[in-house]
């Protein structure tokens, strides 16, 4: 049933994306404001196009081949860049084998007072939003977001989804995946929808005793400050948040790496070295200069693939 | 294997009940009295029969039911009556797609302390029972029982079962199930039989250092007070504990729920409406009306179901 | 030595405020924009007057009164009023025997990330603000602050102050307090200075890898929303936030809460009651009458000598 | 002020312990019911006295030696007689340079259930006691009691006393003292009273969500199966639950121990010998002898002191 | 792909173990120095061969042998033999069905200190080794080994392996496993691979400020003092590390208690019976006398299936 | 009484000196060899004189000066050298007020192990050294030594010592000190003995079930590598473990940020400064000019101090 969902993906993303422009814009209608041009001047290094929202469009090209990525390779390029903290783990994985890929779109929850909750939800109303929700949000996401939700860790009464609403945004987001510091319902449901997932853990209260606080504005995760637009890529360890500007030279990087794996194993494999010959760089001349050729032609051949698409 | 075990299952019920008869009455010689007139006071809302030994015995065919549930329809109503703490969680899971469903058989050890126990020990022989182990209360189990154990969270001496008690515990209650606080033995054993399991934690030893104090007492699992013949019911979450009082009713929502989340998904799956135009009710009268409609029908649909049964 | 700052504080006030007025305001300059007028509408509630940045200034003689309060009293009448989230604990506290009170000077930080930090410097340098640090808010401290900061939790380089900053704080503040989400440094050098102080963890690093993004912005401590101007309170147990509106109402219970009391404790001293007999409170309507009595008068004596002040 | 209470406390003791016999008998009141005979046959190994309600009764004079025991002194003993079981640690302790020694009074909690909680208080009604609360359990505390209470590790809602009652206890017990899987409220208030008090945690609210399932029944705490009229240790590490049987000879081979320390750090303090040569016996067979007439002399000594008295 | 690398495995043996001979020998070149003779003296009760290194060689055909073997069946066995302390669990397992088999070469690290590191690589060098690092230890792994690493906890740079030379290990192994006390990189990768690991933490850095101090030495693991040469045995639940003396005699008392289990669940599978009455010893003389019967027999099949190989 | 033993200190330190050299060499005789010639070698940048064990002695005058050092003062001088892992923190802490100073005195125990541990007594004997307990390595203290243990946390059977040991360990090393990543016995007694003493946990059992596998060899301890003859320096916070070839350095630039941190809070205490304009080094060149002659000055002052001593 899902498969038909996520095939006649295509066909959604226009009419979701019209829907989009009909709802009202938040960012002066939430406790912590962060205005379309703040958001555009926060992520000036941003090389895409964006999206109407304002957030960075990392292209869906290249969200295709991020899919191949692993941690290890985002790490190696954040951290030459100086970028230590865009890491995140510790959470609960709905699906391990699969990987997460997509464009941030931030949701920030607070503890529920009523006082500041009373004037956000009058603010609200007077810019033609009835209620300030989870859905106020989901309602908002586009295909190829990830929803990366700051519940700060709350368990009961911090379920950001259950089966039905992660329904909706797998369906919204054409399998984008979600991101809780906090907690989902209906573990037994959601297992059965293909969208990745991670979050903190598991409970069976319905979200309260929250306050709706921004909405693509910047949020904290873990140890890792996520701005909208941020590419998503989560593994079987934990998820990244990599800064635009940073996605076309990891991604070439990337193709480096995975042809040195393929060429090292390849050596491994035969039996005849010893790893520090071979890892992580042949110490032979000889090796080096076959290694060097090896790298040359995959890159050309993966090249050609790629254009000839 | 282990299939034929279940296959047989049904004609094995009849005589290991004849069985259990044999037994004798354990509710005087145990450290923590409660006789079958206290069970029966303190559960006094049951409004089904009762097994011999005085625990409310919900039907088999709502036990069956039962298997659909999650535990999130089952918080919605427990939380409606004021129950707020019949949830227990933090488990590992023996087979986490396997949902545990049966009437609970409570067990409880306490630290072992040779003058209590000592007398103890005396107490039981007086009644015609030899010694007072984890197997004294295994061998009472019957089918359709979960056993529900306090072993206050012990891991190391812990262990309720190892592999052939695991296997017997399968075969006595008819693949009902287990949930321990405390731990077991034997997971690569354990994990070939098919029955649902719920314990803290993993260990090689015996059981050892504890005194068995009640069988079929109202005891303490995590935050929830289990009374003996509590609906029990697992999911990939944790473990919910129903007063039999509650079943029926239980029973009639979920599948109101189900039907609400089947129609719900089917509208989202669509692709024309925002989360929260459906959910968690249509806002457009039509879509009510459409609805209600969906659900009266399948309401009855599921009934004449039931009835040609 | 601390002594003589401490009594010195009633003229640095004066020369203080003033400075204070000198420093540009910063509230368009932070990744977190929370403007002068939005404090207000978010805290429009108060009833007392404002410090010149906007905040709520619970009057001085009120800071006096609250020194009396425990945790329990406030708890009750925040609990009356719906506001279940305005306590903080899990700290280690710095002077257990001493009480906490002020206003809530908030600050946020976020992780370190190169590309945001470098446009909100750029933006602070544009309003005559040459750093973003800790010292950046600091600066900004008045008489009768407690600041209260968000490092999440933060232990190595999550160092808010170390000794010489925080006898600054001490200093500023006239030993207003100190309450993060974080660590302090030089815990041999604090422990002399006499200003109480909660904190999660200590660490030899400087505060680093982060990067300053409110001050006084609605912040998140524990479960707590804290907003600007709150009331602050720590005892041995821990942190209440309290809304300004509920100020007055909170010390006038509190004072009937005492009374009651002594009141209860001199009648257990008799050594003629069980505790339910007058707890919480009397059975015997001849006790009633003499609680009320005495109730009355004491009221009456505190209210006489709150005005002769 | 606390003084004057504890000074007057012998007087008090007469008073209070008329009234507890005004108070009806709980042990059919209660979910675990454990009458009288049972608590004597459970506890047949006591030498000693029994209270009214059954307890064995330590004597007076044996809880004053008590007062200069230590855990290791006690671990040894029980040890030697196979009692692996006896000790709890992992408190707050509230005076950790004083010494908490009484009889244990047990009280059971368990989490809330209507149902269940019905039929109890009806029963309880029935035996003529108008509710079941903490302070139902607290009303029957005797001079030289420590309460010693089950709340399942439980914070929130979880606490037994505020200082109030925690007042209350001190006085009808002589400063006896507490104990409590569970928490406490008002420790600024607490920390003023005298007497030794061991908990988990401290948290702003009333005790709640829980239903008193037993007075002076046998109870878990932590790793410890206490039984009503054990004899209480409290140190700075931790507790101690000694059955009676053995409280003699532990108080007189402590004798030996406290001698055998003095005459060791004697020796030690004389610079002359290596650890090995003096401790934990003399090497040296002069030595030996020299400590065997030293322990001689001061068991004399104490013996004719504790005579003279 | 990994399946031809491991069913290539028997050819590449012979080459591995000559390339080991080649490389210089350590002991002296390391902080900690643990000379052959030494290994040798303190495993003198190895009644096996040994390797050219001087560890124990438990034979092939024994570790194969072992692949049957329960964490429970080793238990008993050490228990007997009072040795407390061979089990260590609380790992992440990579293929939880998998069970792990093979000789220890275990290796230590410590953390960083420029001094002393500076001397060990001029020590190293001396010996004709030009580094120390991971894989300074990974290249001396042979067929059969088990490669056990202490790396303290450590996770953040506590890396042993990413999946290069997971798959390297891998390949010198013959897919004999992985037991770190620490970390591994890319997971998504080394879940690729069969080979059996356990692990504390995955981390996307590679492994750093540490140094290699030790290989072939005795380490800690947890609770267990392991030694080059012992018997490595990983299942579902944890790890045991067995001196090679007990070997034999654990094996063959593990024939007894499979064929005893076996008959244990097919008595249990006939639902006649309580299960007191069959486990863990019959109780009735003429099932006794049905087990023996059955164990001489079935003992009696598998020692001819194994003269017969 | 404490007091004499601390006042007749210097007296016993040639005596017990003596005492030392009759005590047979260990470094063969022990689990992880660790010869006086390695040490030597490993601690080849030491600029002291040594030990005759070979330890690296820093002087006592030194010794005398690092007790005015905090935690924070060291961090900066190491990290400088590139030396990021010699403090250890996470430890109860005996007498927060205390700074323990003194020349690291290492020992390592390990997991007990019959067949390993019955060689190192075997080899121990030969050596002359009867038995292998906590008592051979406490033997060897010497005045100015800190006994840092690594029983790798372990709690139950983990206490290095009780109060009488402790009582010798505070005579022979004159009040050095104790930091064990373990647990000691006694704590009320030990609280009466002024040593300072570093530990996690405590517990009432002796220490059993571990094998001394070490002394005087290089142990890890929390996250440091921790050398014998180290400098450690224990405060409120935590402890560092200095090599001895820094501490000349790291105290004259303690003399700086000493006389800074004054000057700073008396330009603080006189209110007129925001805490920028002063900290950490102020920004107005008159400013800066006053400092450096305060500086200069408070040096010639303590030079001149220190040498009229």
């Amino acid at each position: 049933m899902m498969r038909n969902v996520l095939s006649s993906g295509a066909r959604l993303t226009a009419i979701l994306a019209l829907c989009a422009l009909v709802l009202p814009a938040l960012s002066q209608a939430q406790l912590v404001t962060f205005s379309k041009q703040e958001l555009i001047d926060y992520t000036a290094q941003n090389p895409f196009a964006r999206l109407p929202d304002g957030r960075p469009r990392v292209p869906d090209e290249l969200l295709e081949r991020a899919r191949g990525l692993s941690s290890e390779e985002i790490w190696e390029v954040l951290e030459d860049k100086g970028y230590h903290n865009q890491y995140a783990d510790g959470f609960q994985i709905l699906h391990p084998g699969t990987t997460m890929v997509g464009r941030a779109f931030t949701v920030q929850f607070m503890p529920l007072r009523s006082d500041v909750n009373h004037v956000a939800e009058a603010k609200a109303k007077d810019h033609g939003i009835p209620r300030l929700t989870n859905q106020t949000a989901i309602d908002r996401l586009e295909a190829g977001d990830v929803l990366v939700v700051d519940l700060f860790g709350k368990k009961v009464d911090g379920t950001i989804v259950g089966d039905n609403l992660f329904y909706y945004v797998n369906v919204a987001t054409h399998g984008g995946g979600l991101v809780v510091d906090g907690s989902v319902r209906d573990l037994d449901g959601i297992s059965e929808i293909a969208m990745p997932a991670y979050f903190r853990s598991v409970d069976p209260t319905p979200i309260g005793n929250v306050m709706l606080t921004g909405i693509n504005v910047p949020i904290r995760l873990g140890g890792v400050t996520v701005m909208p637009g941020d590419l998503v890529v989560g593994d079987r360890e934990g998820v990244y948040f990599i800064p635009p500007q940073f996605v076309q030279e990891l991604l070439d990087r990337a193709d480096e790496i995975h042809i040195h794996d393929q060429w090292t194993k390849l050596k491994f494999a035969q039996g005849k070295y010893k790893s520090s010959e071979i890892y992580d760089s042949p110490t032979d001349p000889k090796l080096q200069q076959e290694y060097r050729e090896y790298l040359r032609k995959r890159l050309e051949e993966i090249h050609r693939q790629r254009t000839a698409k």
